[in-house]
């Protein structure tokens, strides 16, 4: 999508090989900087610290790792010790384990020598993937977001949780893809854009996305949501997924599992936008997905822009007060209107699921 | 309660009836100062930027808003000037108008000349019952924590929102007088403290007075009250009040509802600790209470302490994206477990308010 008007994407690869180059996304809203990850442990922290972050684009990032992991050493020691690093940085979203798995099933059969450029060949591949299953997303999104223009002939309001933007996969978005499909064919819509504490990545970075690409849009505390509901201002949800279970639970950023209770209690339909990487068949359901929990001092400070337009962190707190982050929460299929995917819309269950990916 | 180990009220007149002191909770938790209003118009500022603000504490501070008026002019139009001009501060709490009706109604059969002294009076008396009701809210409101410690046989995690705590009122607070009333019975408790955007009051000071009255608590992002009620580590909610409606409706801190939602969703009791000065007899429900709509800049911004310790203001948003504040929202009485008032506790229903509260 467009930053300062130029098509971007979130990750590439130098020419040459030699690093890939990604935004800092630790730095939006205030700073656009682009940042080079020349080893697989640069790659790690950048996903550690979430300079990226977003289920694909997690993914993609450990693809590019482990080719960078074969610059340095493609030896099979060496590329199972990188591939151990890249997956214990974050342990919800289901894409960063399949993206390696996948780098090591075509690295490993082929001797030392061919695996580098192989290895690029490879993280390229899951990035075009990831930006195809998107665009696709966004097609099936889009004609849910008509239908409902169309039945109410006036801007439709879409809210968002966390930012599943196209800053979340290389390009285009899971969640957001519909919203782009929908905005390019010419239906009027807004987006209500939840803030999403502790690490605000809806205003931080959906709002600055939708910003640059010219998408009207309004941010909210994360609080009123159900308020917004309640009052008829929102005609759909649509979040995306760190990883879907079998039978449709949803994995996704602290928060969704509220805004989803508050769609069906308003009659609200709840969509979730999920590409195939991000689906875990070998989970029957929600329970089993692990729970991140990040740092405290998440919650206790932030960081913004001060008066001197310098990024400042401030404490939020009193001294001593404890505080707990569990990153993510899971929302029962029970609750979710439909998944998304490439694939089709489908019904958030065993059934639904298997129609579309058959064993 | 106590501050630095002293006991503490929010709100207490000056002996030579010339001020008022107020406890300026805009800086909280970083810095604790006293404020003094000297007149009507000060005290309707510090309503208006929530130097004052909770439910009972707004109309503490309207009940000597219009003392404060009658030490300049206590002629009938002078009090009806600083009447309109306090209630217009904050539509929402409907203690602003009960008390600014209830200092009139006392004030205007008197002549002018008898006028002042009454005031002062008045507004002390209804002060002392608002810390008698309050008193009597954490008596009845410990019973049912008392129960769930009985069948738990440990501590009792309460989670609650916004502060609705001895800040929020005159003394001991409405939601939080059954947490420091179980406190000081020695029942092991634990609060969760949600921060509660736009304005953190749960961070700033829940989580303020709380640790001074050295209470045990943690603070929380709001998105994480769902996952903790799906985990089984919360045992109840109790929040406060800014209107209940005749049948139960209860308008409170924008983001209660949501908590409603999750806790019926878990079978999480769910009560609104409510003085009799809350509840509005003549709104039959929810539908019809004004929703405060509060300035954008309090979603784009926030304040906190920076690594100087100074109490700066960060901005959140990129610039140009705009924001919406609703302050509050409305939980359906279906959601409410029971309302805890200063006479005993009882169904979220007009049965059962006027079981307490007959006509």
């Amino acid at each position: 999508m467009r930053v300062h008007g130029i098509p971007t994407r979130t990750i590439q690869p130098l020419p040459d090989g030699s690093a890939v180059e990604i935004i800092d996304q630790t730095l939006l809203p205030h700073r656009y900087e682009l940042r080079r990850l020349a080893t697989w442990q640069a790659a790690a922290e950048a996903i550690a610290v979430m300079r990226v972050r977003g289920a694909p684009l997690i993914g993609a990032t450990a693809g590019y790792g482990l080719a960078l992991a074969c610059n340095a050493d493609a030896a099979d020691a060496a590329l199972h010790a990188a591939a151990a690093g890249l997956v214990e940085t974050r342990p919800t979203a289901v894409n960063l384990r399949w993206a390696v798995e996948r780098m090591l099933a075509k690295l490993l059969p082929l001797a030392p020598g061919q695996r580098r450029e192989a290895a690029w060949r490879e993280a390229a591949a899951i990035c075009e993937e990831d930006v195809a299953q998107n665009q696709a997303i966004g097609r099936h999104g889009r004609e849910i977001i008509r239908t409902i223009h169309q039945r109410k002939g006036g801007a439709v309001n879409v809210m968002t949780h966390c930012n599943a933007g196209w800053l979340a996969t290389v390009d285009w978005g899971t969640a957001l893809a519909p919203v782009y499909a929908a905005f390019e064919a010419g239906l009027a819509l807004d987006v209500w854009v939840s803030e999403t504490r502790p690490r605000n990545q809806g205003a931080a970075l959906t709002a600055w996305e939708l910003k640059q690409h010219g998408v009207p849009h309004t941010v909210i505390a994360d609080n009123a949501a159900g308020h917004l509901m309640q009052q008829g201002k929102v005609d759909l949800v649509i979040v995306g997924a760190d990883r879907v279970t079998a039978n449709g639970d949803v994995a996704n950023k602290i928060g969704t599992y509220l805004k989803a209770l508050a769609a069906r209690d308003n009659g609200v339909p709840f969509y979730v936008a999920v590409p195939g990487p991000t689906i875990d068949f070998r989970l029957t359901d929600g329970a089993g997905i692990p729970i991140e929990q990040r740092a405290a001092r998440e919650v206790t400070h932030i960081a913004g822009r001060d008066p001197e337009s310098e990024v400042t962190e401030v404490q939020l707190t009193p001294d001593g007060s404890p505080a707990l982050n569990p990153a993510f929460d899971v929302t029962p299929a029970r609750l979710v209107t439909g998944l998304i995917t490439e694939r089709g819309v489908c019904a958030a269950s065993a059934a639904g699921l298997r129609g579309l990916y058959p064993a």
